[in-house]
């Protein structure tokens, strides 16, 4: 199979920008020549530079999302099937279950993160960049994967039934956020990686617990 | 008083760097241009651009440690004196006394972003930026704040003396990494700025409160 032009320049965009630099600030020229493509091509393909990022994320977003929600279904099912007697419960959750479908979701995460840095660096930095309308794409890749996450949450009966469903997708969408953050110091510090995925996989047990345990306490007060 | 040659250096560079621009990528007569000082200025203050970094860096510790110390300790007096009818307590510990020092604080941390937002910006890009030797001084700020959370932690008993002195530091180097994040969308979106503080301090309840529960489970599994 041969390489579309659309995804050659992608791909020169993701490489350009590895180095700390926002897509605004590619010219149309420039990412042609990395791509090895006339320049005329681009606009067969994008209309601008922020509809090429928005592809970037759209793809980012696809690449992302289903292997997510599959891998927890498969690994909530696993753990089903393992042994009962794997740690405490708590308010009727078993906690083992949730910290072993946490742990292969982290590990499918952060693999990803190690196979497409370039991506996510770009998604990272224009979350904070220059761009509103890529900002308010990759906001909307962030709810997209925390609704998922709290959804299957509350399928796979990870937290107890009556902690808010609004609730637990703040929580979702906060933990999303921290992921992709440490999937910047993962990328950057290669020497660290274990230390950094057992610390983003015990920030998101932290966190649900917290909530859970705040909410059946009567005490958790996320802004509405 | 008459502002130092230093300290229009580093408010140059602050400017400059506040579009998205590394410290890396600025020019020596590019920043005197800005101070309104000549080029050779510079060299008395300072070795070369890192150095200047570094005494940025400084400054902010500086200007953020001490308050936030002097801030808890004030609020964990208050919280004392007040009402004990203050919310349910969990394991021998009060959540309301633990949440008004968080609150506290995390107004604090936040009018202190709104007020020196270019400060926090540099450090939070350069957090993953070009130059080591700031990456280093940055990690070693975090660390230092972090540090004097769990010690304020432990001294106030905002948490059960059993748990873990490192485990608090560990929490509490991940709440600062958080923050410091989030400081960038308080920063870049004003018209939320309720909601995101709110949500950083929800935040820090929910991480205490679960490493509490993990650790009284025996469950905690933070990285050593």
């Amino acid at each position: 199979m041969t390489v579309s032009g659309k995804q050659l320049l992608l791909e020169a965009a993701l490489r350009l920008t590895a180095n700390n630099r926002n897509l605004k600030s590619l010219g149309i020229r420039e990412l042609a020549r990395e791509a090895g493509l006339n320049p005329n091509t681009f606009y067969r393909h994008f209309s601008d530079i922020d509809d090429l990022g928005l592809a970037a994320i759209d793809q980012l977003a696809a690449r992302l999302r289903q292997p997510l929600r599959h891998l927890r279904r498969e690994a909530a099912c696993r753990a089903e099937e393992a042994s009962h007697a794997d740690g405490p419960e708590l308010f009727g959750v078993s906690l083992g279950r949730g910290r072993k479908v946490c742990h292969q979701t982290v590990v499918l995460f952060f693999d990803f993160v190690a196979d497409n840095p370039q991506a996510i660096m770009l998604g990272v930095r224009e979350l904070q960049g220059p761009s509103a309308v890529l900002r308010k794409a990759l906001h909307l890749m962030i709810s997209g994967l925390a609704t998922d996450m709290a959804e299957d949450i509350i399928e796979l009966e990870l937290l107890p039934k009556r902690v808010d469903p609004q609730a637990i997708e703040q929580v979702a969408r906060l933990i999303t956020r921290n992921l992709l953050q440490m999937s910047l110091d993962y990328i950057n510090q290669p020497e660290q990686r274990d230390s950094i995925r057992a610390l983003a996989e015990e920030q998101v047990v932290m966190l649900f617990t917290g909530a859970m345990v705040l909410h059946e306490a009567g005490q958790l007060k996320l802004p509405v």
